[in-house]
């Protein structure tokens, strides 16, 4: 899927919505436990609860794999089943991998080999050589993790270099002509949503993936105002908010009017911004 | 295992060796292919023929992964094997993670509880509440990265911060008190060896993780010239050149005698700097 696949998806969904599926076993409602893979069957009843209302979908990893090789199994299930069922939709693993050249290659078999993501988040502390394997895969993405949401995200992501320029922008400025708007996306934290101006400047044309809307306390008509270019350049993501907004046997149902509620406001914004 | 405990096992092996386990499927020899969990077949002949070397072994988990639930029963079935047959020895996972602190705590629920590591390597980019949740575990550890040894690092970690430090050296600087030197180590290639000794002033008694001898080219020599403290200080890992050094029936032989080389030369390098 490129840039315009993806922005048609937006047009066509009047959406910018994704959905991280951090699947806690803990979490899900307890009738589900009785399955092998539990995370499995709540994912499908929250997909097809919800699909008709987002652009992508983004499991995090470390929640399959704190299950072992039964947590894995459950991601591969969930990322066949979407793909079979609704093959326009953007598949993010949240993975935030990232390793010298020779271990990268490995990562990106893992994301888009075994399973067949369309994109994986990672980590840019290594540098290109570590960037670079994923993005020798045709139509694959990485997203790059620029500026993130959480509090941590001051320690060392704010850093001022001697170039005058704080270390999440250096990252971007540099990485950004490693690859292209059709395989590049970055991770802006929707807390820090007036940053996202001064982003947009050093990259007008690629997307941005916003995670932290919802739980995590991000507005999304701010993210809106300061993130979108011409073509929107957004996939707004929102997890647990969603997910976990019901623990009885209705979640699903639950979800899927969160959703909606989500995919309302994000197509008044659509029109209110003359996107669509 | 704290780090007292480390340095009697450096002293009692007369070796600071890891190896790592990077145990690729495409390059193991072609006889183990007929096992369900050919990695771990190998990683077990590999330890039986190492382990007296060895301190630590070190399994990449991009290599397992790679291979989807049946990788990670490999990874499973190696950390079991290696437990209960060499208790002493120190088991790293090398995976790079990092992330908002809901999602590092399952990380660390994958590395610490599902499999029973020592340590778990961890990316810094996402800053304090992401490397927290591992630090909260008893006995266990995190190798965070600060110099790499791949061409990348000099991308962003050499960036310099207008307090006239790069930023590898404001990472360490900040993290190091974050623990304990019970519970942090640092990453830091064997190719940058001659920086080893400025590290060295930042956190004179923390244990350092060294990669990149062998096929990425670093010196022992070197590493221990610039890298030793008092007590040793340093855990050097070795893993294609080791394990890759033979692909015939006779590999894990030959694994052996590499180990047993390299640990020869650890014993002379611990006699001359009167370490033991």
């Amino acid at each position: 899927m490129n840039c315009k696949q993806l922005f048609l998806n937006i047009k066509n969904k009047k959406s910018f919505l994704c959905i991280g599926l951090d699947t806690d076993i803990q979490k899900i409602p307890s009738f589900l436990l009785k399955y092998k893979n539990p995370e499995f069957e709540f994912n499908k009843l929250v997909v097809d609860a919800t699909a008709r209302y987002v652009i992508a979908y983004k499991p995090n990893i470390a929640f399959y794999e704190s299950n072992g090789p039964d947590g894995w199994r459950s991601l591969e299930l969930t990322i066949s089943y979407i793909k079979k069922k609704y093959p326009d939709i953007f598949l993010i693993a949240d993975a935030k991998r990232g390793d010298i050249e020779n271990t990268s290659r490995m990562y990106a078999k893992t994301f888009f080999d075994t399973i067949e993501f369309d994109a994986v988040t990672v980590s840019p502390y290594m540098g290109k050589d570590s960037l670079l394997p994923f993005l020798k895969y045709k139509d694959k993405w990485i997203a790059v993790l620029a500026l993130t949401s959480n509090q941590g995200a001051e320690d060392f992501q704010f850093l001022n270099t001697r170039q005058n320029e704080r270390i999440f922008e250096t990252i971007i400025r540099r990485s950004k002509d490693w690859g292209s708007i059709n395989n590049i996306m970055y991770v802006v934290g929707a807390t820090k949503a007036s940053i996202l101006a001064m982003i947009r400047e050093i990259i007008p044309d690629h997307f941005i993936l916003v995670p932290g809307i919802g739980a995590q306390g991000g507005s999304l008509k701010e993210v809106v105002k300061y993130g979108k270019n011409k073509n929107l350049g957004l996939i707004v993501n929102s997890s647990r908010s969603i997910i976990y907004a019901d623990n009885t046997e209705l979640f699903a149902e639950t979800a899927g009017s969160k959703a909606k509620e989500t995919q309302n406001e994000m197509n008044i914004l659509l029109k209110q911004n003359n996107i669509i």
